[in-house]
């Protein structure tokens, strides 16, 4: 379990106050997804199993790394149930266990028992995906504070922040089976419009997914004012009077929260955004399983991504 | 040179929001002292010229990163003359600009023109640095609200903090050069002995550098009760009235600071601190020098880092 062997790399380092924040945030789970997304696309390329573990573990500390400091910047208070590393601590110790951790999710790349210019590609990869996560969460930001978002910089902006992750977790498996380099770009691909699909429904399910199944707030993105594939699909679709109301609503802090998401899910409803947020999301699963069909391995080694990219961008939680 | 450099890696970059405070930190200059170090010893060493670039470009970037992020923790409003990064624009632009130019600077390391092996050595060497830097920053942050922070406590706080970085640069030099791994030791041990001493020839000069000549304002650490050497020194060897004193004026906010400065410099000249913190700095000095000549080069390749060594830890300024 990786959850150990986290354990096992963070055992009596010091000092504690840098180090018990990342353990913290290694031990609380989550869904895994990148780590699973290694071994899998390592399965499917028929790489050597001693050297997943590194890589999948690399990626999922990335993606903590990013976690950590993006809860500093978004000031959240609570994730997967608990407090933030910036709550529970401070924003210095935050900053820092973020910074070490990155350090260590390069560490653990450079771990990986493969040949020396494999794991220059490795190291390649996971630099590339960590540059463009921060480029996309400072889009992110930008965008708070921009009134001209487009659907277009909208994709771009959720491609940098989730979707280059996700294909490079796909991707770190093909070069772990020295597969061609073709192979290694549709996987890559098939990463991307999965990031994007996945990323579409999360912001579909914050307005319609079922709050118990869910186990998290409805309609927090619009109680935050976010720029969702929702709000920014609504306000190009919608007549003047609507485009005034979406935006009425998403200036103000001080509406009624029931008042406000009502209002907003009556137009996102005359605007049939959720059956249209619907087909774009299965555009994009076709996109990716396009990608991976032009993968050159047995059709039956597909079938388990295959299997989780349905399970991942159908879900209802 | 390396400002035309960094500006060329980084034209046109987008988002701006991101990659303007980068441009902006590195295009200040400063001593340049870690990629001078880099230069110097793949010279000492005979490696390639044309690798030298990169892996000095990496550890300067670097070292900015570290600056960026630790401005932030320290509230710094100044660096090097100008408003910090965190100052200029914000918390949320530093901790993002930081990220990203640490994550540039391992990219940078991955371009040397070297075998795979030495630049796997090269980004191993690079991570390690940045783990141990990210240590020492916790422990100096650790140290704020310590009260028994001993002398050996803060020899390795600041072996982390500053002088693994310099004794990276100088291993780079060996490593380039794919020189014994002794020789490469060695050197590295000489950063670390020239980081010790170049520290406590800071800490030493914050009391007694010519304010005009020094070129920034004396007493800075006294005024925020930063445990220098000179201040644990000075604990260590005092009397139980000159504790008391040493102690009353390191918690205090509220007195006038010329008053503090004086009675500070007063035990210190009483405790002839000035005197011991300048033999140890030649102690640490000819270790380094110890370290250098265990180095199988010959000894006029020497000469240029040895004259540097001294130059940085006898400085007045």
């Amino acid at each position: 379990m990786l959850e150990e062997y986290f354990k096992s790399l963070l055992n009596k380092k010091l000092p504690e106050n840098l180090y018990n924040p990342i353990d913290y945030i290694l031990q609380q789970g989550g869904k895994r997804l990148r780590p699973n997304l290694v071994r899998m696309s390592a399965k499917m390329f028929g790489a050597d199993e001693n050297a997943v573990r590194n890589v999948a573990a690399a990626f999922e500390m990335l993606h903590n790394f990013t976690l950590i400091h993006d809860d500093i910047m978004d000031e959240a208070p609570i994730r997967r149930g608990k407090p933030t590393v910036y709550k529970k601590w401070n924003g210095n110790v935050a900053i820092l266990a973020g910074d070490a951790l990155a350090t260590l999710s390069m560490q653990e790349m450079l771990k990986t028992p493969a040949p020396a210019e494999t794991v220059l590609q490795l190291v390649n990869l996971l630099g590339k995906t960590c540059i463009e996560v921060c480029e996309g969460q400072q889009l992110d930001l930008d965008f708070e504070t921009c009134d001209d978002v487009t659907i277009d910089d909208y994709i771009e902006m959720i491609r940098l922040k989730t979707a280059v992750m996700l294909a490079g977790c796909l991707k770190a498996g093909a070069l772990l089976a020295a597969s061609p380099a073709s192979d290694a770009e549709h996987v890559y691909n098939c990463g991307i419009y999965l990031g994007l699909a996945f990323q579409l429904r999360d912001d579909l399910l914050d307005v319609y997914a079922d709050e118990a199944e869910f186990g998290k707030m409805i309609g927090g993105d619009i109680k935050e004012n976010k720029k969702t594939y929702l709000f920014l699909r609504a306000l190009n679709d919608s007549s003047e009077e609507q485009h005034e109301k979406l935006r009425f609503f998403f200036s103000s802090d001080n509406v009624d929260f029931e008042e406000k998401f009502s209002a907003i899910k009556q137009i996102y409803s005359d605007l049939d955004i959720k059956a249209k947020t619907e087909s774009e999301i299965l555009k994009y699963v076709e996109s990716s399983f396009d990608e991976l069909s032009q993968v050159h391995v047995a059709d039956s080694l597909k079938n388990e991504l295959k299997g989780w990219i349905e399970q991942l961008t159908f879900r209802n939680k």
